[in-house]
């Protein structure tokens, strides 16, 4: 089994410039970072001491693992240009979470996925030593091959297949894109109201927190599980300046009432 | 200014515990609790070397303050019980963040409101040094005094009148309630394809930290603010298995793509 000494990035946004730094820091030889766009592959690769190019057709064929970290629109189009470049018979992996890794299939002879399970930001500091890293490939030599590579940069390596991955997928636009919807609603009701967000910064830590030692039903709590009518028609009596966020405080109270079995 | 040392607690449920236990190890006197469920009131009575009773008659007036840690629609009722009892020229307050502090106008010369914002279950270790305590009283004198309360067991002491609680409770519930429901529902959706939501804790965690540092507009990710149709189809078909859960998908995907003025 050939272990991975060269790696190829493609795709220098947030998840290629965290995965780029977190491979370069454990010793991994990232050859060279290809992003369309010009400044940000040499932005990243100056950091992990890689080439850098925005130039397709100079992409190297001499890495061991190609791994294509762009939006999920975009994998199957750079796959074509990777065989175009000659490359067929190296490793090739997608970073995405909501993609089958069979986009790859018609191009390569090896594939796989190599998705971290993390919303990332240029600022942020993700903690590669708690966050899941989801692996999986058809070839088992390949998938062993993926394994040593996470387990060298993460503590949290799972195999998932595809259909659990995209199950995955869904289950995080949940807990982070809606809920991360909410903490914006509420930042926009209490700025119209001069109060500041930072006040429920200790609630949605402690409403994050909660999950982890109970399971998210059992902790649940608000007017609507209870049934507390009073303080729902205030609450929307109040929303009625916020049509929009009205209907989601309708929606969400039903589902939960519905949840917990107390719809009158 | 009278300080306060003897305090009476009416409510020994998830606030009156924490409150009571925090209010006890920082010195002050709770002379008694009390609980229409006697075992409750035992139950932290012991723990903080008050007697309890569960007898509204019984009721001790010679306290300095009354702290009213019950639901929203007993708090009238806890308040008439105890001016029946002799109180009416002591402090009374409740912790409520939903019911205006002028429900206890009616009763009592002094009044207030002692509002911990903050998530609590018997089991769990609330942070008092971070979480805000918002307190307010229509009387000069009793405001400073709950001042002084709370700064003596709290870290985050803020005044803030009844209009403004009502809409940090608003908000309190869409960053509580509903990102906790969105919790259960990604739970539910890993159970039922034998993944666990323990695979989504750090991204949990990540979100909630990332608002500390960035407005939650400025890092909303996912397939709705990028207008991403064919994960949004994906996921839309995946759901079709939860139909509950796909209605609130469609909803709050719409709200995100109408907030950042996407919409097609």
């Amino acid at each position: 089994m050939l272990p991975i000494r060269k790696i190829v990035l493609i795709g220098a946004g947030n998840v290629g410039f965290h995965l780029g730094k977190r491979l370069y820091k454990k010793g991994f030889n990232i050859i060279q970072v290809f992003s369309r766009k010009e400044d940000k592959a040499k932005f990243l690769s100056k950091k992990i001491k890689a080439e850098s190019t925005s130039d397709f057709s100079k992409i190297r064929a001499n890495a061991d693992l190609y791994i294509i970290a762009v939006g999920d629109n975009a994998i199957a189009e750079v796959a074509r240009n990777l065989k175009e470049n000659g490359i067929d018979n190296q490793l090739v992996v997608h970073t995405s979470g909501a993609t089958a890794s069979t986009v790859l299939k018609p191009y390569f002879n090896h594939y796989g996925v190599f998705y971290p399970l993390q919303t990332f930001r240029i600022n942020s500091k993700p903690n590669f030593k708690t966050l899941p890293i989801c692996i999986d490939a058809p070839n088992k030599k390949d998938l062993k091959r993926l394994k040593k590579l996470a387990n060298k940069i993460c503590l949290n390596v799972h195999q998932i297949n595809d259909d659990e991955r995209a199950i995955l997928h869904v289950a995080a636009v949940f807990v982070n894109n809606f809920s991360n919807h909410f903490y914006s609603i509420a930042e926009d009701i209490l700025d119209q109201n001069n109060l500041s967000l930072k006040l429920l910064f200790p609630l949605i830590r402690e409403t994050a927190n909660n999950i982890e030692s109970s399971s998210p039903k059992d902790v649940q709590t608000g007017p609507a599980v209870r049934n507390d009518e009073n303080t729902i028609k205030k609450h929307l009596q109040f929303l009625e300046k916020h049509p929009e966020y009205r209907t989601l405080y309708l929606v969400l109270s039903k589902s939960i009432n519905a949840k917990f079995g107390n719809l009158k």
